[in-house]
């Protein structure tokens, strides 16, 4: 993909007679259409398969797309005309400087490099590995590797965790600012999104992505904790019937909440919802980790502080937030 | 951009004939091209100059790709396609569950929000703002503003610092282990890549990216220190050949130089060159700090560490070494 800006005093149509030779060089035939209001589409097209797009947009905005399908020859055959299109406009005056190539887009292979951030940025990842691929009745479970985030969980498209990201994990517990030993904790979800985490995750997660959960999946139930793979709204409400109380409750549920059932008609409700059981189970000095939430509304008044920290995997600035219960005059 | 891979049992003529009518109900005129050996393409053009292109290779790939102008009105027309086709291949049970839609790349806008990483990664960043772009006789200066990363330095197309930095800075001066009080440091470059640090990069610096530089670049001479703005090739040979020495040298000229004179026959040998020339210029027991490096053949052996760290707005890892010389034995 290229595009450029043309100088004022350059049209449409001696840009595209200008270039044309590029094309024809390499066998490409050419068909051109022509909008009244809205410049030139040229389409080249050549025999091995490949083809080119140039549109001249009227204001003199002009892009130039190339596809090819082999990644070897043909790629040297895309990368070899971009570039004299490129030299062609850099020399030739007609560019008012702004001419810009970005790197090709690989789709189709065994390896998808292109996992969107939780915002929708495209980017593109360093994956060098499927290590594992497969359905449940669930959702998708990918495990990639990566040279810099090592082995990456994407449930259903979606980065999960990686074994790059401690920062996640120390920043929904607290920044190590916590002692928990002693203490009654009650995780709800555990880094997975707003996906199911079934035996296949838990199964795949601590064989490669083991850097973040240690050897506590091996088990789901030891000593000092449990594991249970079930739907956390019964379980919060029937802990809150029991007045069961805890010293934390970490809320790692979901960014994007998915509404499951007619109880949750709105995902700010389903947030909420959750918010509320977790502060009907707290103890009156205990505290709340998640990340980003809305506050408002709850049975009880709340007080809360936040912090930004970097996710390496995610690539994108994330925001973790500490509650707790308002202390009564 | 979309693109999905059809069943064992379906052929690429038949999924052109089911997606065509998606396009025509939008009253787009289809020019279709087929080759004998390389499946169809199928151009769908509309009269307010956005198109499409549909690509199905014989194997079962298939790759749609549309363009549109306006980020508006034309950008919901374009969103709509492209989910019209994506639920039609999902329902349709033609695909084999491979379904992928990237999104949008803006391109021609006052924002340009794609800046490859250094290894050539495709990635969208979160600009917001062209806080700055000017050129000088020698590069291109921006200063872009972003939500993740604040303000953003960028040379001639290359990232090159921004606000959300300091663990560059760190890693380049030691990681904080070190003593600097009462050493002499020599500092060449200052996170400036490929490029030459002109008055303007330091003038729109020192405004904007201030938080990676403090008042230093108020002015060039300072009580304990001075800012030389010119090559650093003589100047390490005139210290070389006066015999004067440092506890400190930190190299941290580019990642991937460019050869300007006829000395530096290739980039590795520019390289080694600085490397010796500091090592000429470094007390017997201080301390070299750079980035990525080659340590062979130079006038006296050495020995080195290396330390890697994610620098936030470079979204890539990025490996910083501590050379010394070899004690005498």
């Amino acid at each position: 993909m290229l595009h450029f800006k043309l100088g004022a005093r350059v049209d449409g149509e001696t840009i595209l007679k200008g270039l044309q030779f590029i094309f024809q060089e390499q066998g490409m035939t050419e068909s051109v259409h022509t909008w009244q209001d809205h410049g030139y589409l040229s389409t080249y097209i050549n025999k091995n398969g490949s083809f080119a797009n140039l549109r001249i947009y009227p204001h003199g905005f002009v892009l130039l797309d190339l596809q090819s399908y082999d990644g070897n020859s043909q790629g040297q055959e895309v990368n070899s005309l971009l570039n004299k299109v490129e030299e062609r406009m850099k020399d030739s005056q007609d560019s008012t400087g702004r001419v810009k190539q970005l790197p090709p887009i690989l789709r189709g292979g065994a390896i998808d490099r292109y996992w969107p951030t939780a915002h929708g940025r495209l980017v593109e990842y360093d994956i060098d590995e499927v290590v594992y691929d497969e359905d449940s009745p669930y959702q998708n479970t990918k495990i990639l590797h990566s040279k810099q985030f090592v082995y990456i969980l994407i449930l259903s498209g979606d980065v999960n965790l990686a074994e790059s990201d401690l920062a996640y994990t120390q920043a929904i517990t607290g920044s190590g600012k916590e002692d928990y030993s002693g203490k009654d904790v009650l995780i709800l979800g555990g880094g997975d999104g707003a996906y199911y985490i079934d035996q296949m995750v838990i199964d795949e997660y601590k064989k490669y992505v083991r850097k973040t959960c240690g050897d506590v999946l091996n088990n789901l139930k030891g000593d000092c904790y449990q594991v249970l793979i079930e739907d956390c709204i019964p379980v919060l409400k029937r802990y809150a019937k029991e007045g069961r109380e805890f010293d934390y409750v970490i809320n790692d549920l979901t960014a994007v909440p998915i509404s499951t059932s007619p109880e949750e008609d709105s995902t700010w409700e389903f947030l909420r919802l959750i918010l509320d059981l977790s502060m009907k189970v707290l103890k009156q000095d205990g505290k709340y980790f998640t990340q980003g939430n809305c506050l408002g509304h709850l049975y009880c008044p709340v007080e809360f502080s936040k912090e930004i920290i970097y996710v390496p995997s995610y690539l994108e600035l994330w925001v973790f937030y500490t509650v707790w219960k308002k202390a009564k005059p």
